[in-house]
This record gives structure tokens, sequence and C-alpha cells, in this order.
């Protein structure tokens, strides 16, 4: 059971009284005290597996005959079979008569995975969390090569490592989503594709979750964007550069930071936002709390349009008097652990960016008495 | 009443429960809902006001007037009172009298003051935190000359704004603040000051409460410093450079914004460690949750001693075997919003940091069509 | 006469001997040095205006008039008198036919324009560097609105100023210009449209000079650019990121400075590497000697294209096995300064790019001895 | 002979003339041009060795033996001879012998000395330069250990080299020095130790070369030093933080990168200006030409004294009314490569600073077609 857990960042107040006035103190809890645990043994597992990838094929097999031989339920997207390298594999065929199969988009999966396995690389879960837009069942990732922010898993131990999920009581941790909605003016000349939309009067809008960040930039225009940051309702600033990233903590560490972002732990419940090339010397990245609603609008002289996409997907148009609405999703990405959130996130720094990598050398290194 | 409040950036995650799994939700809170309201009418009040600044004589002696014709005790530090220019105006002889006075490190007035008001600068407030190791009443800063960003009040109408304090139902920020305990090894030929000190048998520890930044740096050597830290017991890092600053989120915008880190707002629960210089070039800043305990202890390797601040105070030599424990306080400032928690930041990110102040142009804007 | 002048940034070695070896000393020129002389009187000059600016109307009128006055023939480019805010101006008709009107790209006016005036933004002299291939005449640049880099003069002025640059002697500073070389793999389906090209066999090249930036970048694209830079032939590194900038001097305060550069004096004879949002978190920018030859190829496991750009213009695809070669110019833009070349560019870091602006403030402030 | 020989970077304008006007239009030299030849056969070396390194003692041995029997006059300074391993070592007593000694700041070694060689790190290229006020004989750095920015040569194969150098040509780059001059003005109450100094009435000047940096910083002060910088006689700006740079190319890459500047290839005539935590978000590095007079000067509102220090050695205070003047110096450290200025330098960058290490992804990577 899982009813006494709090989200892990969660630092309660407590006014206790004394005689006149109110003792300010407050709890902090331990991030790594977040555990995964079941009411009752999982049953169904949803395997997502990078296509047009020949070296895993052989890691998806292997993994979907164990799972089988477990008594799962194996949900594969219907795609995932029209490999041929797949659905000609006699020796496999067996194991795919059992498989419960969906397309994206089309069938509805919610509520039936009790938890997700990723095969290959970090666009893998990017590419689960847009697969639920509301509660996402936990995901246990493995890169096949090298370690990715996302990606914990090494596949040589998988089935040791599986039924150590199945068996429950791994960490894990909640990495936090932006609940991003569009919404458009209806513009006659244009045809505009909706996704996920529905129509407001003359507006259209559509909702996304992103698990890393929505980037508003300047597209393939040679101009600067011009957009407007507002907070909470409040006109912030205005962003004149390349663009502009709104990233969780999770993706902190992805776009974020090659823009020149501070890495961000993704236990802390807070919402980045980092200018892409802006044409300021003061516009330094800032940090703010979870709970806020942000909006990004064209600014009212911006002589062109911008780009939005989410997670890297879903580019389109931004013109005058659309609007970007983001806000922290209440549907965050349960992510299994491999080690523990800290151990793997410092695991990651050093593996993915380098981060902190140096010679050893004292380079106010002239002292006098050497010589 | 304020039994109810929670931290503002709390975000709970509720653990429903479906057929089989669970849905992983949360609930993200408002950061401008925190609001400071009184159990009882509040009777005293120190006053805290920056010496040798003539400027502030005449404004420090109307606030003590007015607060006194309102009924309230007022607290005054004794060395405040040893300047001629006050202790000598007959004038103001009367309100004198009725001040009670205390001296920093001897006289204990925890739980004897409903609420600070301090007079002159950001120093003001970092002195008023050091005054209480424990919980902190809240405070309302004043700026006499420009907006700082721990001072948000001008002193124009401070006497509507006081008096919607005494009445209650404002704006309040809790800031949160570091506990450090810095633990020294007993050395023989060295003969160490302690300031709050206590021995644990060979080793003599202190801790200290800072709410902007305990820093770590090589002090007047001419070598790198090199400090290894630590993250709840692991290794995460060897910082080699002129120092590194570990930080609230309050502390952010002053010298680790200085260092190149990013600006997090005090909402957000976390503990901000920004390298001084570092010499490795791949060494961003990173942005950890508030419940973890960093420890930094000189490299084995290190050739010199570093020096540790506090809040820019009680500066003193860090040795080999010596640590410095840090983790977020139970013990908040809570901080009187002139407007609340999020437009107070961004006037002061303006005024304070020229943040993203720019001269609007098109830096791409050679465009053909133009000619 | 100026045939004893040297570029203002060089430094001479003298290899002076004595008994057995030599004396390794050098002679360092002022950056000041450097004035604009004439051989005989100037007669022609070329005035460009942005077009389709309204208020650019009654300034260029009016320089017009007192330019035929002064009796200088005046080249005007034929689609600036296509404005009918222009040509339907009775009250202008006699200077419009003095006028000497071209067409860019068809006729030839080099070695006919003794000097240049520029009248609006940054974008104008960017222009008129696109329209001399070779030798630049001097450039005088107004702005109209606020200070540019590249436009230091105010209009309010302009008869006493355009007068005194007539009779010379005022100070000059010349900005280097990129000479870059584009050559591309002939393809069989593609159209590829050339300007200023010639063939090469199979291969297409074309050739630019550029004064601010060549940019390459991933374009419309959502992966990682990923381009490899040459220098003298050796592979130096692989850009991976949104791209990456090769600027002059001049360029260094353009869209490098958004990009993370530091800021070039346009004396300096460099080349500035600058990477967009690279990947790799310790990819510093780099500035080399202006006598080395860069170039820049898409690198062999690159997934998608990239897109090249000269000072904003003449956008273009990049593929495998095509390639652009860069060096410093033998042409660069003489630019009349307003008042030297030190001032005019410290002028124009602070009006422009705000740069060190900054609240006086103490923020290691809280000194023991203040309280 | 080198008489013919120009500094690498130095680009020629030549004006040469047509019908009305001038073509201006500038030749740029190869920076790989620069070559060392010898007038007549090398006679004598001055080896520098760190002291206190136990490691250097063999291969310093093994040098000394190598040179003598190559009949060259080896130059060692007193105290190298003083440590008890050299002195008392019977088998290298030989060697010794024909050793010509000398005592920094006592003997002037100047004009005596054909080239260097160095043992052990960049200190000691750093400590050659602190030898030679005026002309420095060409050095050839050795690095025991690890790649240094300055030590490009493996011991591994010493013989072939130092064997290339003495029959010269080989590549060489001259790195440029600073020349720093402080004027203190006198204090009666003060005693001010002088190295190198004169006295100027009432005041005392002394003089300085360095070929990594001056740095001036707010020293064991907690308060942030306050320092203006002139240019050319002009006040520029104000540095408010913890100090600033003024460093060579060669510097650009040392303590400057740390502070966040960009690297500049030693062949770039330019002076590099870097605040070290700057209080303001906008102060981005600045680059100068080589030909500029620079000042530093306390601040008239400066609080505290700063200290400024040559190549991290003579550290010294600062103080209201002295002043720091920087030119680039007529001497050059003339600096043997093991390649050439180019693939010597990129090395460096790669060995000693990770630049651009990286591991190939696409963070961008979430495609829909992948999927």
């Amino acid at each position: 059971m899982q009813t006494d857990m709090k989200f892990n960042q969660c630092v309660q107040q407590q006014a206790l009284e004394n005689s006149n006035n109110k003792v300010w103190k407050w709890h902090i809890q331990d991030p790594a005290s977040q555990r995964l645990t079941w009411n009752k043994p999982p049953k169904s597992v949803l395997v997502i597996k990078k296509i047009q990838d020949a070296s895993l094929l052989q890691p998806f097999k292997e993994l979907c005959v164990f799972l089988t031989e477990k008594n799962m339920i194996v949900y594969v997207e219907s795609k995932v079979l029209a490999d041929t390298a797949i659905a000609g594999d006699e020796s496999f065929g067996a194991v795919i008569q059992k498989f419960c199969t969906f397309r994206e988009d089309l069938d509805d999966i919610s509520n039936r995975v009790d938890f997700i396995i990723c095969l290959g690389g970090d666009g893998t879960l990017l590419y689960a969390s847009s697969l639920f837009q509301e509660s996402v069942p936990p995901v246990m990732a493995f890169h096949l090569g090298s370690l990715g922010f996302l990606t914990p898993f090494k596949f040589d131990t998988y089935q040791s490592q599986v039924t150590q999920i199945i068996e429950g009581n791994t960490a894990i941790i909640l990495r936090s989503r932006l609940r991003v909605r569009v919404v458009k003016e209806s513009r006659e000349k244009k045809s505009i594709i909706m996704t996920n939309g529905d129509s407001e009067g003359s507006r259209k809008s559509m909702q996304y979750q992103v698990l890393n960040e929505v980037v508003v930039d300047r597209g393939p225009s040679s101009y600067l964007s011009n957009v407007d940051l507002f907070l909470d309702g409040h006109l912030i600033t205005t962003v004149q550069g390349d663009g502009v990233i709104v990233s969780t903590p999770t993706g902190s560490t992805a776009y974020a930071v090659a823009a020149g972002a501070s890495m961000i732990h993704p236990n802390v419940p807070a919402i980045m936002i980092t200018p892409i090339c802006p044409h300021s010397l003061s516009f330094r990245p800032i940090v703010v709390p979870a709970g806020v609603e942000l909006k990004i609008m064209l600014s009212r002289d911006a002589r062109n349009t911008a780009w939005v996409s989410f997670d890297g997907r879903k580019r389109q148009e931004i013109c005058h008097g659309d609007s970007i609405t983001i806000t922290t999703s209440c549907f965050p990405v349960p992510s299994i652990c491999f080690r523990d959130p800290v151990n793997d996130w410092f695991e990651s720094l050093s593996q993915c960016l380098h981060w902190n990598v140096r010679k050893k050398q004292n380079y106010l290194s002239s002292e006098e008495e050497e010589f």
C-alpha cells in the first residue's frame, strides 16, 4: 500500500503555538524514501521497443519469452509487430500469439497495464510518457547501449531485475511532467491539424503531457523570436532570441543544459525557464515553484511567428493571439530506479554529460617556494 | 491560526487504487497561498538597525515613536543605543526608556518577540536570521535606499504598512535556511576560537543557521582549493577551483548568481551547489532536493587548507579531518511580502540584477527583402 | 596618402642580434592610430537606405539634397527609387534626376564610389558589405533610432559630420570580413540555385564575403546538427548541438554573444568559433588567429542535413560531401568612426548590450562590525 | 637568420591606388610559418627544474649528462644544487663541476643563455619567464607527468628532440607577455617591500613581466572588490565582484577560463579582461587589441583594499591612489613547439581541459517516425 506516501520533496510546516506567537518549523522528508510496492501482484506489462533498430530484436524477443513464462500479459504496439524480423520469426510465433496489441491514438490502454518496460534509449521513455495523458504506470527502462538519464538499467541481468520489480519494494522516483495547453485562434485560411484537440467556439485547443520540455523557437525564420512570458497572469518578461525552453527538472539535463541551465535533480518540485541564445546578456535561466501557471504568447510587436514542440514532437506554428499555457501536471511518470534517486542521477551526470570531469592541476601553481 | 498551513511548494501524491494498480496523481499547491495571521494581537517587536549609518537615524526614531504609541514593546540591541546620536538625543529619551534591550550572544530573546522590523539593506535580514538559531519570528524589512532581494518595503508609507502587519493577513514567504555543523578535529598546537560550540571528546563542533549561503574557498592561498563533496554519505565529486557555494534558493541570487548559477525562486525546496571558478569546464551548478545531507571535507591530496564562512560571517579555517555538514534547517525565516512571493521576486530580479534588461533589436536582421 | 599604413593590430617582431643569439623583441602599434585620408577630394558617394521604413524618408531626402549641393555624385539603388514616396515627390525630382542608379547583382559599381553613407540600422551596413565582394569603400553609418554596433553616427549633425569626412582625416577602423566558399557536390535530382556561382566539373561552388558571421545550424530539423570542424586541414572537433557560429570580431557582439561568446574588439585579427547550445558541457567558444583556414562539413554519421547562412542571408542546405571553407578576407570594411575605434566600441557595448550595467551593492555584506 | 621574421598574426594592409580612391586590401600571414633558426650553433643552455620533486632527479641528471656530452655550457640555479640528492651524488659530481650557477635576483644571465630547457609542469615556464625581464631565450618545456599548456614535450625521446632544437629549424610560437607597472603612493606608516623597484619622489614603482595573467581580487576581505578599469586613459567600467583577471592569450586557458572566458589561441595579439564572479549579470569577458594601455585603480568609493598578483606570485595589497598599468610587453616568450602552434594548442585543450569531450547522443531524439 502506498496511501501513506508523500511526494519526497515535501517540506511540511508545523505551526506550533507558544504563549503568544507561533513556532515556525517544518519537517523535510528524505528524497530516497519513496518505494514501489504492489497491492496485488502485477499481471500485465507494456513492452516498448524503439523500432528500426536491429540490435534490439534479440533482447526484445528474450524479454518477451521471459515475461510470458512468468505468466505476465504482454502489451505490444501493433507497429512493432509489423517488423518482418519479428512477425516472420517462426520460433517467436507462439509468444506473439499471446501478445495484446494496441494502436497509438486509437486504442485506450490506460488502467490496463501494471507497469512498463522500455528498451532502447531516453526516447523510448519520452514516447511511453506520451502514451499516457493521465496516470502513468511505473516504468522500468533499459539502455541497450550507453547509460541514459532516463534509462538506468543494463540488460545483462534483466531476469533478476525484472523479477525484483514484480516482487515489489524497489526505489522509485516520481518525475514531474508539464501539462501544456495550446489554444489557437481560429483562422479561416489556414487548415490546422488537430491532435487531442477540441473546439471552443472559434478557438481550438490541444493538450499535451511533456516529460522533458516545451520548446518555443523561431523555427526556420532568420529573425529573433519575440515572445511574452506570463506567470500567474502577470507579464514577467519578454524573450528575444532563438527561443525559450520550459522544462521539468528531468528536462534540465536535456536541451536546457545545452542552453546554459543549471541541472536540477528530478525530485525538486520546480519548473525551469531557460532562454535559447537570448539577445540580452543578463537573461540568466530561472527556476520557479512547481505550483505556478506559465503562459507564452507572441509579443505584440513580433514580426514573425514562433514554433512550439513537446519533448521534440508535434512541432507546430504559433501565431498572434495563440497561447501556450503550462502547469505542472497532476500525473508524474513513476520511474523505477536502478539504485536510488540520488545515486542514479549522479551516475548519469557523470556518464552522460561528463560533469566535472577534470585533470587534477594547480593553475595558480607558481609559488615562489617551489623553485 | 495557521495549523492547517502547509509549505507552499508542497506537492502531495495521492495513491488512489483502481482494480489492480494505483493511480499516480498528485496535488500541487499555489505558492501565493501562504498568509501571516495572528492567534492574538502581536505585542512585541524587535527593531534591527544597521549601525554606523547616519541616514537611518531619523527613520529609526520615527519608527520607534510610532511603535510605542501603538503600545508595542520594542526590543533593541544594546549596541544600537551606544550610538551617541541616539543616546544623546533628549527628545528621544522617553522612548528609549521604554525599550527592552539585549546583547547578541548573551541574552536569549527567542520566544519573546512577535515580529521583527529591519532597517537598512539585505545585511540586516541576514543579521536578524543569525540572532535566531531556532524558530524565527516573521520579519518585515525596509530598504532605505534601493530595493533589495530581502528588503521589499519602502519606508515612505511605513505607518500603514506596519499597521497592516499588526492587524494580520498579509502575504508571507518561508525562506529556507541551511543548518550547518562544523566539526573540527582537535589539534594541540592550534588555539581554536569557538562560538556556539560544544566539545565532543577530542572534537569540537559548532552550528550555524544560514539564510544565503555557506562558502568554502581557498582563502588567502594562491593554490586551488580541493574539497570533496558528499551527498547522503556518498562522495559525489571533488571541487577544484576557487571554492564552492552551498546556497538556499534565497542565496541563489546573491553570491551564487555571480558564480554563474541559475536563479531559484525562494519557494522551491532545494539546495544549490555552485562551484567558484572551477578548474573543470564541465562543472555546471546543480540543484538538489531540500531533504539531502551534504558534507564537505578537504580532499586527501589537498595541499592547502580551505576557509568557510556563513552568510559572509564567522570566517574560519578548515583543515584535514574537519567536516562541514549541511542540511535544510527546520527553522525557516518567515519573510513578510510587500505584494506576494512571485511579484516581489521578479521585481527584485529586475531592480537588483537588471535581469533581462535589453534593447529591442533583431540581430539576424539582414533579410534580403528589406533592401 | 596611406601607403605607409599598417593594420593597427600589427605586432612586428624584430630579431636583433647580439654576440651569439638574438634579442626577441617586437613593436606593437596603437589601435587608434589609423586615419582616413584622401589622395584627391572624394567625388562620388553611395547612399544606402533601408527600404519600407517611412521614418527614413525625410532624412534620406535632406541628405541627398545636401550632397548634391556639395557637388557629389550620388549613387542610389534602383529599388529605393521605386518607392512612390520618393519617386512621386515633385520637390525632390530635381535631385533624383542627378542620381546614378544601379541594380544589385546586375550593375558593377566597384571602383566607382569614393565612400558610402548608410541610413538605418546595422542591417544597412551588412547589406553594404554584401554589395562589394572585393575592395569596399569607407562607410559612414547613421543610426536613426538607437545606437548600433555598426552605426555610430547620429543624424542630428549630419552636415558637419559629412563635411568632415569629405575633408578627410577622420578615425577609421578596418573591420575584417570572412571569405566563405561553399562547394556542393553535384546531385542530379536536386536543382540548386546558384548565386555568384561557378561550376567545377561535377561540383558547384559559391563565394561570400561576410562581416558578422557564418552560421551552420540544424534548420527546421528536431535532431542535433553534427558537423566536423577542420583547421588548416586537421579535424579539430565535432560540433553536436543546435549549430556553430564562425564570426569576425565585429560579429562577436551579434549572434555569437547571445550564444555565450566573449566579446572581441574589431581591431583584433582573429576568428571566433562559438557552438550554439552544444551537447557537451565543456564546449567553450574559442578564438583562433586570423590567418587560419577553417572548413566545416557534415559528420559522416550525421542523420540530417545542416543549413548555412551568411550575415543572416542566402540561407541554404548543406548535405553530405558539401564543404564550407572560411578564411579571413583580404577585403575588410573600412568603417568610419564617430570618435575612435576604442571609444565607439565601449559606447556600443554599453548602449546596445547594457554591458556591466549594475546596481552597486555589497553582496557579502554582513560583516560583524556592522551591527 | 630571422631578420625577415614577422609576428605571425601580422595582418598588413596595403593601400593601393586606383584612379580616384584606394583599394583597401590586406595580406594575412600563416600562423604556422614561424621557425626557430640559429645564426651560429647554440652553446649555452639554462636548465630549470622544479625543486622538491624527487621524480625529476633522474631525468634532470640524464639530461645534464647528455648536454655536457654535447659540449653545451649548462646554466643551473644555485638552489637546485642545494638539494643533497644532487650535490651528494658522487657519480654526478663531474657534471656538476661543469655547471655555471647563478642566483635569482642577484646574478644577471640575460644575453648569456642561448635557450632554456624546463622540467616539470607549467609552473617552470612561468618561472623561466620571470627570470627574464627583457628578451627571453627560446624555451623547450618537458612535462614529466601529464601534458600541460606550456609543456608540450614528452621526456621519453628527449635526446632526439633536444638534438633537433640544437640543429635548428623547429616550429616556435611567440607567446606575448604583459608588462605591468605598479605605482604605489608613499605611505608613511606602511613599510612596503620593493622588488625590482625604484623610487619616484614620493611614489614607489615596480615592474613585472607576466606570461599568464595579472589578478586583482578582494584578498581575504569578505567585501566585494571595487576597481576602476581605464583603457588608453578613459574610464571604461567598474568591476564589482571577486576581482578581475587581465590575461594574455596564453593565460586565457588558465585562471581566465575558470572564470568563464572564451579560449584564445596564443598567436592572437590581444589582451583578455575577465571579471571574477561579477555582481553584474551582464559583465561578459572582453578581448581588446594588444596595443592598448590598461590601468586599474581602486574605485573612489571602495570600502576595502584590493590585492594583486602576477602569474600567481608577488601578491601585494593595492590601496587608494595606487595604480596598476598594463601593456603588451615588447618581450614575448619564444616557446618551442612539439608539432606546431595550432596542433599543440588543440592537443592541450583536449588533454588538459577535456574541451568538447562528449558522449554522442541526440537529445531531441523523440521523432515520431522512430516508434
